[in-house]
């Protein structure tokens, strides 16, 4: 059994006792640190990035040790796995991620395979292992994938957008397409989470970056038991779902085998609470506030530590840090958080 | 007093008992129809068909001959305020809206009008004249504003935004700015709605489309004190407040002084009957069903219905139709309702 210097967060992911709330943000590997784009520089790109172990293992740590956070996560992309499932995508300036060719028939289903990830994805664990011999159990290792439905929007629409209309006109329009599809995602998911573990991650998060443009019927459809699947496969680390958007859906994200459920920042702490009472919560600042002065990122930090407690509790923002975020700004949130959320201070 | 033949839709938003559950559809003046395309290309432009009265009037009426809808809407859009106020916006094909100028100092704010609707914005109330003057009395004509907030959104940053960081920037790094531009649009919105009333618009609707990405705190501080404004400002026609995204303040939404409260279709219409027991509701079918069969379409309208009920209901999609709807579903979608939501029928 791997010893950790610090592991906060993995016990309070277990639901354990911690005399201390941990504290990490989503996309903490990235653009705000100079660190981190000198690195992408280096690279020149954000694929080739992703793809070098060494720098990705690099870039992956850098927050832990200029931010001090209680968690690494791997730095990678949720669209690894359609591009392991032989759907490359190409990352454009300012557009984000587009694939030059999408899901748009049975045939082209047929025609993906169910990721491998000692082969497909070696340069994910490659990194992994790099990433857990250099930390050297100073913090846990989070791993990640995007929720099969979100995986599946990519898919179909080549792209993002505001409402993913093509894709959703897929559900609506042939279900058992999109069951299909759903289903060769999860596989693969299962199988990468999986290989994440085995190579390394303490605890692993899966992202359903788009569950809110679903309703609550369509989400109990189509995405939730594919979370359901991925949750009751994995029982090596602890599982924590994000669905961004999806507040219908809290109580029964709630019931599922997992260890935290993540929230976002339109969804109130104390309702959420009472909604998921036996699971750890992760959440649930705006990013945006880490645009207001030092004194009021302080006070929004203590009013939601405050409404969470500071038991079954991992502080993070609601959403990604945004790239143009003063990086003082985000050392401000951390500190407040590991002064402020000791259990004797409340 | 005027007459309206078919008064539906204004008996349920006064909440008064109707034999048939009204419907309309946001954005039905638009274009899913051949026949607005066909205008639209005629005006030469989005913004040179909204200032022409009578290719305005044209396309409003549209829907009421070749949909059959409960009424009409008038067309225009949320951002003939700011132009009104000093801060004229231009349509880029693809991108939407671009403001070449945006507020960024209180000096900003001040060089801004309060508009004063018979002087700027004369050609939305010549429409609506003219709209009046031919229906004759067919069905009520609906008028409409954004939220000061979602307003607020386009005149910080410029142009559409997932996350309109910038906007929410200007929230938590300068308050007093933020809610003197808001007071500012405010005042204006008041003025607008009052002055659409009086030209002949039987009912007003408030767009919040915005509201989904403030937290609840913050949507208590910036969104809805203006709103509540609006509202106490408006008695002389029912005002209906649709607030996309904010399921945390529908209770809240529901104690203002407004007759009617819009859903979109991520919000459980008996979980909104029970926050919100004493307004009428409006939704909140999702715009993608009208990709899915006939069959489908005329379940899931059925499934909706039965879940609000059919009094102080106003079926509705939860946004606005999406562009490349095929109109003979959106006739699918209003024939289910007109055929299944009659008092005797649940």
């Amino acid at each position: 059994m791997e010893s950790l210097k610090n592991d906060l967060l993995l016990r309070a992911a277990r639901g354990e006792q911690t005399e201390r709330v941990p504290v990490w943000m989503m996309r903490q590997a990235g653009r705000i640190l100079a660190e981190y784009r000198a690195v992408r520089e280096k690279a020149g790109s954000f694929i080739k990035l992703a793809t070098n172990p060494e720098l990705a293992a690099e870039v992956t740590i850098q927050p832990v040790d200029l931010l001090g956070v209680d968690g690494a996560i791997i730095f990678s992309d949720i669209l690894v796995i359609p591009e392991a499932m032989g759907l490359p995508y190409e990352m454009e300036e300012k557009k984000g991620p587009v694939f030059p060719k999408v899901v748009q028939s049975v045939a082209d289903i047929d025609s993906l395979r169910i990721a491998e990830p000692e082969a497909d994805l070696a340069y994910v664990l490659d990194a992994i292992k790099i990433v857990k011999r250099e930390l050297d159990g100073r913090v846990p290792l989070i791993g990640f994938a995007g929720a099969p439905f979100t995986i599946f929007c990519y898919m179909i629409e080549g792209r993002g957008s505001k409402t993913f209309s093509v894709a959703k006109k897929a559900l609506y329009a042939d279900p058992e397409f999109s069951h299909k599809l759903l289903q060769k995602i999860t596989d693969s998911t299962i199988a990468y989470l999986k290989a994440q573990i085995a190579a390394g991650a303490n605890l692993v998060q899966i992202f359903d970056s788009w569950a809110g443009i679903l309703s609550p019927a369509q989400y109990r459809e189509y995405s939730l038991p594919y979370i359901k699947q991925i949750c009751d496969a994995i029982s090596e680390a602890p599982v924590t779902v994000f669905a961004k958007g999806a507040f219908f859906a809290r109580q029964e994200i709630g019931n599922l085998n997992c260890s935290v459920v993540g929230l976002d920042w339109n969804m109130d702490p104390t309702e959420s609470r009472m909604l998921v009472p036996n699971k750890t919560l992760q959440g649930n600042l705006d990013p945006c506030v880490l645009y207001a002065s030092y004194d009021q990122i302080r006070k929004e930090v203590r009013n939601m530590i405050e409404a969470f407690g500071t038991q079954r509790y991992i502080a993070n923002l609601g959403h990604g840090v945004y790239p143009d975020t003063n990086p003082d700004k985000v050392r401000c949130f951390i500190d407040t958080v590991k002064e402020f959320a000791t259990t004797s201070a409340l």
